[in-house]
């Protein structure tokens, strides 16, 4: 959708270009701030203005709105707008993948503005060039919930091939509402990772008053950039105020709700590092350190996996089938790990005929442990396998990604047991944290 | 499991029975305390003793363990045990659902102690004969992964009777897996709930020395005779040390940790009351209020209802087959509230086939809005229903409900999309509390 032709007129008649100063009096409010690109999710009669506190607002204009323009673009604009600036600077490559970043960004519609240069990102956000040199290319641009192995895969390869073409860490903005899935895949996919891989998302829309995308932006440039760690992360808002973000392990975050800017919270342990706003970044616990070498992308997975939840009276007939015909599952139990005795059964069943199992609990927080209860017992019997604290969601993507790599049992029971990212925390840890 | 032939001689040789209490001194500790009936899910080596703090413990009798007879059972005790205790103070109605209660419990073994009488339970939490005139049975034993509708129609129909008798209010001992899914089931199915009905459990097992069984039952028939609420609720502690219990609103709640006493969360809104151990009864926002007329149990359910969380790669011909085979569905999204394209096909495909459809997050915390991006408003033309804020769980439990009264379509869409038993919350509601 392009601008309407009140907008395109009012627009033309001022001779206001993106980059340009503009104060709009709509509704009897002023607004002043940069004339930012106008995008096709935005609405045809509004014009996004980033402020000078660097939020971005849509104003929308009605037939009795003014329009001045308070001063040209700077050359600062015009040069990012070129690629020229950050030059000099650690070279962090920016990696699209579905709709746009920062102001452009809706993050998850992939219609919007889809050949998006490093140029236009510094434009839209140019105290990033302040940080780093920015390398921005989009690798395709699907809805979050269209992501899937392949799309993992892509991305794993080109974060291993820009880390080890010298690039100081990969920021991957990414819809929120998958974030946690992929950022649990491409942590087992890249292999002795020596470069931190930052996903950020944004929960406003950057043509809304109070998007999240701009310091989630420059937070994570500024965490490849000053500090040492070599972790795949999601990085989001901390608090639902603006004051910090907070830094998940890629394999241990989870979104818990579904439109607060704090929305991804770490399972079962602390983020691994808050970054202040206006401070400094502080780490928590342990993390990964950067290393020399080579980034392995090891991308192979299994796509024939199911994540199921048990509830009361889950249908044996139905579920007990879905089990055999898949080569792997991850159970969301209750509690411990438990699902009803008839569940138990066809579980038995399909574990005899080659399907992987795997227990985790739909409680998300704590761990599984099947040697309380006689359903858990049973269950070992059967063969499942624990997943100890994993989430279920790391459980599924690890279980797709073992299966890949793996072909015997052994291996296969071996690596879903092996602490392999930080996914799985041991009991005494558990014990020591709780 | 009974004792074990060690255990049995050295009871036998020191004359000690139940209501006794014994110092037994193992492995240089000693423990005194009131001794409990033993129970099959004990060690056959361990006596469990009822501490001065009330708690039990279970302690190991070795080969060198000495115990002696302190003093023998109170008067109070035996006549507990014949069920004259409480006389004449308000009546509360106490319905096993598996396993037994207070030192008995673990709450989810049904095949412990089967005839659980109320002398029995007076006998073991004697101050609760100080709050009222317990009339405690147990309905059946089963382990909680294996409740279903059935189980939950017969808990209605037997509460409804109790309240309809004059029973102050119901305490339902209940195993904690699927306690969030049987309150939700309550709820639904008690029609102008004149009295209240809480749910309690225990996430340790009341032969350990940390066993919450014994205040939250307490609270339980504090809770009923002392306040004038009439909603089903859970009652479990409210924070991992044993100062005050949370009383969660039947629909709201979700057991949200393996195996912490905090483990149930109200989602989406507070507690609606708090009970100190050791002082008031708090009440936060609303609740139900008592009043006089008739408690129905309106029981139908259909039974042909699926719960499932969508997930990356998810398979349409797999799931599309769940669904178009399910009288109705209730998925859980990512955000709010999205599926990829191909399962989108699938739903329109189940819908158009005559499958109720309700949409809720899998983020749990938060509101599905589906007219938000273009995936949700696909889903909303393809028929699926918006389960606002409602938990999955809930949804799941209330669609059962809901096609167990309701046949046609308009009837069906208005009862999930109207706020019955404090399942919805508006979005008015939820603005003016973030």
């Amino acid at each position: 959708m392009s601008y309407s032709s009140r907008v395109r007129e009012i627009l033309q008649k001022t001779g206001a270009v993106e980059g340009d100063t503009l104060q709009v009096r709509s509704d009897g409010h002023d607004h002043i701030g940069v004339l930012m690109p106008h995008h096709d999710f935005s609405h045809p009669d509004v014009v996004v203005l980033k402020l000078k506190s660097g939020y971005n607002v849509g104003v929308k204009v009605g037939p009795t709105s003014e329009l001045t323009v308070v001063s040209k673009g700077s050359t600062r604009e015009k040069t990012a707008r070129e690629g020229i600036s950050g030059k000099g600077k650690k070279q962090v490559a920016v990696l699209g993948t579905g709709g746009t970043i920062a102001s452009y960004v809706d993050y998850r519609t992939g219609a919007v503005h889809p050949a998006l240069s490093a140029g236009d990102l510094v434009a839209t956000v140019p105290e990033i060039a302040d940080i780093c040199d920015v390398r921005a290319e989009v690798l395709f641009s699907i809805f979050s919930e269209n992501m899937r192995a392949e799309s993992w895969q892509r991305i794993a390869e080109e974060v291993a091939d820009r880390i080890n073409g010298g690039m100081e860490g990969c920021i991957i903005p990414h819809g929120t509402d998958t974030m946690g899935y992929t950022s649990a895949a491409l942590s087992f996919m890249l292999e002795d990772l020596t470069r931190p891989v930052v996903l950020v998302g944004a929960q406003r829309s950057s043509d809304r008053p109070s998007s999240d995308a701009y310091t989630n932006l420059l937070s994570a440039a500024r965490f490849i950039v000053d500090t040492d760690a070599a972790e795949v992360v999601v990085l989001m808002h901390s608090t639902s105020s603006d004051t910090s973000a907070a830094v998940h392990r890629g394999t241990k975050v989870r979104k818990m709700h579904t439109s607060r800017r704090d929305a991804f919270h770490s399972i079962n342990e602390a983020p691994i590092a808050t970054v202040d706003f206006e401070g400094p970044i502080t780490f928590q616990g342990e993390h990964r350190r950067r290393s020399a070498g080579k980034t392995i992308a090891r991308t192979a997975m299994e796509t024939n996996v199911t994540l199921l939840q048990f509830y009361p009276g889950m249908s044996p007939t139905v579920f007990g089938s879905v089990l055999r015909n898949s080569r792997g599952a991850v159970l969301a139990g209750t509690g411990l790990g438990h699902v009803s005795s008839d569940m138990v059964e066809e579980v038995r069943k399909a574990v005899a005929g080659g399907t992987t199992v795997v227990m985790t609990s739909q409680c998300l927080y704590g761990m599984v442990d099947m040697n309380v209860y006689d359903t858990g017992r049973d269950l070992l019997t059967a063969g499942v396998i624990s997943g100890g604290d994993m989430l279920p969601e790391t459980a599924f993507v690890k279980l797709m990604w073992v299966l890949g790599q793996k072909d015997d049992e052994k291996s296969i029971r071996e690596l879903m047991t092996t602490n392999l990212r930080g996914e799985l925390t041991s009991r005494r840890e558990q014990h020591e944290r709780a």
